[in-house]
């Protein structure tokens, strides 16, 4: 839940930095008192304390807001076709030792994606989620399972394979970050419903998620990026100071990158562009947006920098036990709806929280 | 879930302060190394970090060593008509003004459960519970509404119309005590499935588990019961300063109420007794029990005192936004699933927690 959806932090001249031939959608905000008023009159029966429902009342008026901006009188909540996509990518920042895991693995999470072997496959299955994996830009060229095997489809956006190592240069050049974030839009444009959950999957890319961070919320590069990211377990003491020098060094090269356009091309990845686009094309659409981990919330932060009022449809589902992820929430002023320590991306988190959803449409059933 | 199933207090001499005529059942402990073992290799597929399903991994654990103590091979979960049980007394120190509702509210709040207007039944309803509301002891007759407009059953095991003030005298006799514990058992005994929800309605009924936590846990009743207490809200200082006196001085009354059955006898409520006899039950044949918020919780605390696995069989469902809950959940050694600042018993927290242990079945279901 956004509490403040203008949020722009300093030195961000937004206008100027975005490259001609991006296309962001309009995405209309939702604030509305009258509706506040009614749905909150039929939320609680008398004798409750005020506000006896919690989160969840906030949950309950921003998902009003969102799907009825206008006329009253107030109908009930509506979901449909509710879809999840898990966008996938590589990063070049890989090849500098920033995780545990081998650029490989990237191809293994999605395989294990498509054949229905992930836990988030048994979740989405349970919740009636569509789930879709994107190929944003993985670094090898996916051989999907036979048909037989296959659980889910493979989307083709393939913007390159993976993205530079941040280190040498941006991450991506502007065609290729634009390319990525009007992908994303391509992607839920063509999707039905009114509910989008993302995801993602990528080596490395919580560095990607832990340096926009810094860059969008001047957060410390060391705070940002802790010794228990759960992607670089177990370094020791000389390990983890190289390691910051190293993503602080990368920062400075791209000093200049300071909008959220400039950040998400320097320092992003294929997946987080084109969550942004998603996000973006999906608030446009007045859908629920249920937003996953910590590199679908670097995605938000991006794209809150870009279309400020897309804060009003995004749901956050959870907080990992990463800490950068902590401090992001902070930043976005965002109260997820879990808390279970989750080390686990794919839009696990946005599965566990969706029952929530369901909750809170069933209680205006009432 | 709690880490540790054996939490003895100081000073408890547990085995001879029970009446003699107080039968417990037993409860068998549920650990089994083994089993943990194979779930955990179940739950995560390759290259997935450690623990990468956090919270949600401990409670798999737990709800398969409930199900499964042995023999293995481990089978999956089975949750099998699950029933939700809403207790509801009445509490002689509201007299005191320990409430800002009157002590009316409590009918009020059975009728509107028995109508199927309060929130947790439209939650109740989406998640195929059985709702089943007991008078354990209001203060007065219930008139049970005309069967058309009834939505759930009425158990009547009224102890007694209410507790006694217990700034006066013990809030119930040991008789009492001991039927109300029995009633709880006998109720469950005679419900159907293998989960129990246990919820609780009663006007100033978080008095006595603010001083149960206190008596049981050693707190300070200052920071059992704090300003921002939601039955008790707007208090200036003087008032509250007031409130605590009292407090101190009935606790200081029954200072010779030690052990978790004495305590539970001058302390607690009706309903919490009956809650206590439910959860002892409800473990003794491996249900799993569900424990909604701060009053159940209350009741977790005197269960595991009398029979500390009991602890093996309760999930805690949430953290609600009072602050002697969350000093319980420490004492308890209790993590709860949700934390989502609700201001709301009768189960409420139970029924939005309840889709955890379905995505937990799911999990392994894979």
């Amino acid at each position: 839940m956004a509490l403040d959806p203008v949020f722009t932090p300093i030195n961000q001249p937004r206008a100027p930095e975005l490259p001609a031939h991006l296309k962001l959608p309009h995405i209309p905000p939702t604030a509305d008192a009258m509706l506040e008023y009614e749905v909150a009159q039929r939320l609680a029966p008398e004798g409750l304390p005020e506000h006896a429902l919690g989160r969840l009342e906030t949950l309950v008026l921003q998902l009003a807001r969102i799907q009825h901006g206008s006329p009253l009188p107030f109908d009930l909540l509506v979901f449909d076709s509710p879809q999840l996509l898990v966008f996938a990518a590589d990063h070049g920042i890989a090849d500098e030792g920033m995780s545990a895991l081998e650029q490989g693995m990237t191809v293994e999470h999605v395989l294990q994606l498509l054949m229905g072997v992930a836990p988030v496959n048994a979740l989405a299955d349970a919740h009636g989620f569509d789930l879709t994996v994107v190929d944003a830009g993985v670094a090898t060229h996916i051989n999907p399972p036979e048909a037989s095997r296959t659980r889910a489809p493979l989307l083709l956006r393939k913007i390159g394979y993976g993205t530079r190592n941040l280190m040498l240069g941006p991450a991506m050049s502007t065609t290729q970050a634009v390319s990525a974030l009007h992908a994303g839009m391509d992607v839920v444009r063509h999707l039905p419903g009114n509910v989008v959950a993302l995801g993602d999957v990528g080596v490395a890319n919580m560095v990607s998620a832990s340096l926009l961070l810094s860059r969008l919320c001047g957060v410390p590069i060391a705070d940002a990026c802790v010794r228990d990211d759960f992607q670089m377990p177990g370094l020791d003491d000389s390990q983890h100071l190289q390691r910051i020098e190293k993503l602080s060094a990368a920062a400075s090269r791209h000093r200049k990158a300071l909008g959220p356009f400039d950040a998400l091309a320097a320092l992003g990845g294929f997946e987080i562009a084109m969550m942004v686009g998603a996000m973006l094309q999906a608030a446009s659409e007045r859908r629920v947006v249920i937003v996953d981990g910590y590199v679908a919330g670097a995605a938000a932060l991006v794209a809150r920098g870009l279309c400020p009022s897309v804060a009003d449809y995004l749901v956050y589902a959870h907080r990992t036990a990463e800490t950068g992820h902590r401090l992001m929430l902070i930043h976005l002023q965002a109260q997820p709806l879990l808390d279970m320590g989750l080390r686990l991306n794919q839009g696990t988190g946005a599965m566990l929280a969706w029952p929530l959803l369901l909750a809170a449409q069933s209680l205006l059933e009432r």
